[in-house]
């Protein structure tokens, strides 16, 4: 039997979802359908809303839960109204908060909230150009401004570490690849001169061989670029590099992008510039 | 007077800090100094927390705010201990959905939750470089693939935004600039050829022409590229050929990343390949 779930905001719904899906996952057993609504912001939308709730109930047969975050009084009243077993996030927690806080928050006077953006509109802006001018070792002579410099084998995932760095938390992240330019003659890898002056900086990823077979098998089909024995070598080689130097490290295969991400800003205490929506 | 708020989990902390930011949001004039404090994942790591939340309470000489998604009891205890005005996100809510859905949830089970990941790293890198090879117009062969296509002047934000849309969302989003070698005779813009083919995938950005002059003499100072009178008249050619030819499009300087991308989500009806974490 699937139930639904609706997340319903007046905004993007990033609140509402982001709590919804981390309930919801706690019950492994009980298969969800999860629908996010955003942008719920007149009576009318909400009415058209609460038919679609109302059509999900007698399909399923069981009436859907709802997860809000709206904050208009008229609108959620609409809301309300429909059949559902409803989470009401603002309700619950501000009420006990405007005690704590002695004062009334702007959700029991009625004003809805726009996500602040000036001032995190240039950080992210020059986070993102950062990340891709700073793309895949393309140049070296910023790396004094980078706040991070990932290093690792080709396609273990550098590029989209760095831009989630960049627009979630501003946090300017240059990434350097590590190839067989920078071998030495035993075999192993030397730390490329571009890097070795910013060795505090550097925080490095790496990937199980087979997975990255996989990827790099979807760019150059039956290459030596993607044979197993090539990233077998390769990404122990840059594990081997890692321990000499006493570089941090994370596999990527273990972990999602945030997970990388928020791992490494705790690990080596990287400032972000803003705060994630 | 300010009060400190802290967001703990044993996790990444992005639904902790997303929920609590957004109820704090709610209280314009009380000056709160957020903390995000993820991967608490052990009771040595917890006592520590529990000493910084305690030599802030006597700092600020109020009780901070705490807001926690930790799973696991033991952790979950050491956190209680300390004093705190505290938010628990998950015992409000697990219970009653227990009650719900008729079973028990892992978190009363104490099991923690990783962030799934196999199933959405695939999309990712793909919808990420799938952005990066058709930035700026640099392909355009590839546009059949494209979940959306978006255009506008040179530095309105067409890059974060097709970068965000493809990380968070695994939405495939090319992007192309509307330049001067578009113009017709009469000065106003025509459909580039690239795009004609593709008019139902398009999706226009625009921007204070005020704001872009700003972004623009960041990158060029002192240029044609970035005079106010240049940045006026292609806003002005771009926004009558978004207008002309029904092209849905939205104001840069008026909304934030998410916003610009949950609303073009919405608007243009594009199917997520995986959701935000």
């Amino acid at each position: 039997m699937t139930r639904t779930a609706f997340f319903i905001s007046d905004g993007t719904g990033i609140t509402a979802e982001s709590l919804g899906r981390s309930l919801l996952a706690q019950f492994e057993n009980v298969e969800i359908r999860m629908i996010t609504k955003p942008y719920i912001d007149s009576v009318d939308k909400a009415r058209a809303l609460a038919e679609v709730i109302e059509a999900t109930a007698v399909h399923d047969g069981e009436q859907p839960i709802i997860i809000d975050t709206i904050v208009d009084e008229k609108i959620r009243e609409v809301i309300r109204g429909a059949i559902g077993f409803k989470i009401d996030i603002f309700s619950t927690f501000l009420a006990p908060l405007e005690q704590e806080l002695a004062t009334h928050s702007s959700y029991t006077v009625g004003r809805t909230h726009s996500i602040g953006k000036d001032e995190v509109y240039m950080d992210r802006i020059h986070s993102v150009h950062f990340a891709l001018d700073n793309d895949d070792g393309a140049h070296t002579h910023q790396y004094g401004k980078a706040d991070v410099i990932l290093i690792g084998v080709s396609r273990c995932g550098k590029t989209p570490t760095s831009l989630y760095l960049a627009l979630q938390f501003g946090i300017r992240a240059a990434n350097y690849p590590l190839t067989e330019d920078d071998l030495d003659e035993d075999g192993s890898l030397r730390l490329p001169r571009a890097l070795a002056a910013h060795r505090h900086k550097l925080f490095g990823l790496t990937i199980d061989a087979r997975r990255l077979a996989a990827i790099r098998h979807e760019r150059r089909p039956n290459s030596r670029y993607s044979s197993m024995d090539q990233c077998v070598q390769e990404v122990g080689q840059a594990e081997g590099l890692y321990r000499q130097m006493h570089i941090p490290f994370i596999d990527t295969t273990r972990f999602s992008v945030e997970e990388i991400s928020t791992r490494m800003i705790a690990e080596m205490g990287l400032t972000r510039r803003f705060s994630p929506r």
